[in-house]
């Protein structure tokens, strides 16, 4: 039996989310389906970061033991192949110890969110992109940001069905910067609270249609407290980008 | 009745190319649809560049006719609105004299080429890319295609259907250069032969994984005959990205 981690990218698009689910498809059963046809074997994925429904992966990290002896070369190419049409595909593939864990040994996650900031609606980004039809103020946006990293009580970006000891996060960065007619919030934090992400970049957005202030934006923090907070952004912008292990 | 010009993006993926069929799905079609329904006219609309099935556009063009007395800002509103779930959106309205046409008055026409070359298979890029497993040669292929622009006979990149006048066409720039994990084909002429650009990337493609030689390009290009050219490649990568016109 060996442990290995896979890196993957996929389109949330017509996914439940990460995990199974009975009322539709979700990412981890495509992916455990596809390499039981290619080892034979059941063998549970376990996930760095379980996204939600039409949230999007560009490098999603997940571990698996499997007992077939076999390559990284081998498993990539396989499952891949047994993946099909599904939108998920697998980067890379590496032999990690008998003790890494996908999650527990995960020391930062980082995301990436889109706001499209334009009139005109997407048409090849649909899905891909939160659409913002009126002209934000991106350095508001980046000046508030700039107030919530450390450590901090983020009960104020917190769904309320968050499974999260407590609502005490370190946020090691956030970032808002304008990359052509699109807006990129960058968060990375060791952990993220449910939802996290999104309720940011929704209060974020009220700062860069000027519909509130800096002060309004530390008060709102400082409240602990969802209900003072902005409405959730959806789904669509938000893609894990990257999980960091130590060296 | 004045005369419109609109700049448009779509997905080209699941409409039968731009013209109506009876097949499918039209480009036109839904765009004709969303003009009628915003100003109770029959409103046929003419493109400059039809593009095939599977064939994006970053900066289509087209123009129209309308009698209905109104502004570029309602026009885009409302076409924009009715197109709907439409994978299809007008990026700018801009009134333009009687004689305009948008194909007519065009004199110059840019596509870019987009090859995902890594071995796991596209994502979130599917149907946005034409997906190159193994790695590619891009400065090799960069310098075959320096041998291709200015006026010559492009028979060998012409596709058996073409409507074109003759096979003679000037080509003023065609460039492959590497953009992370893509390699990025870009081509500018006042006009193309049918399948112009799919037939030169294709061909190119045969020079960037070691196949071809310059020499063997070269004698390719000179034999002026499609049967010595590279195979097509598929419509997925290819996106018109901008229309020129007379300033």
């Amino acid at each position: 039996m060996a442990r290995w981690k896979l890196t993957l990218e996929y389109d949330g698009t017509g996914f439940v989310g990460w995990q199974r689910q009975t009322n539709g498809l979700g990412v981890q059963q495509v992916v455990e389906e596809a390499i039981t046809k290619f080892c034979g074997e059941q063998a549970p994925v376990f996930v760095a970061g379980r996204t939600d429904a039409g949230v999007h992966a560009l490098g999603q990290v997940c571990h698996v033991d499997i007992a077939k002896d076999t390559t990284p070369d081998k498993i990539q190419g396989a499952v891949n192949f047994h993946l099909g049409e599904h939108r998920v595909s697998i980067l890379s593939v590496e032999p990690v110890a008998a003790d890494f864990h996908a999650r527990f040994s995960a020391i930062q996650r980082a995301y990436l969110y889109r706001i499209l900031d334009r009139r005109p609606p997407p048409a090849l980004a649909q899905g891909h992109v939160w659409w913002v039809s009126y002209p934000l103020d991106v350095a508001a946006m980046n000046a508030a940001a700039q107030l919530l990293p450390g450590r901090r009580d983020f009960s104020t970006f917190r769904a309320a069905n968050c499974q999260s000891d407590g609502p005490v996060k370190t946020l090691d960065e956030l970032t808002a910067t304008r990359v052509g007619e699109e807006i990129h919030v960058r968060a990375r934090a060791r952990s993220f609270l449910y939802h996290q992400v999104r309720n940011m970049v929704g209060t974020l957005k009220l700062v860069g249609e000027g519909k509130w202030t800096l002060d309004d934006f530390a008060a709102a923090r400082d409240a602990a407290d969802r209900t003072k907070g902005g409405p959730t952004a959806p789904p669509d912008g938000l893609y894990l980008t990257e999980v960091v292990y130590p060296a």
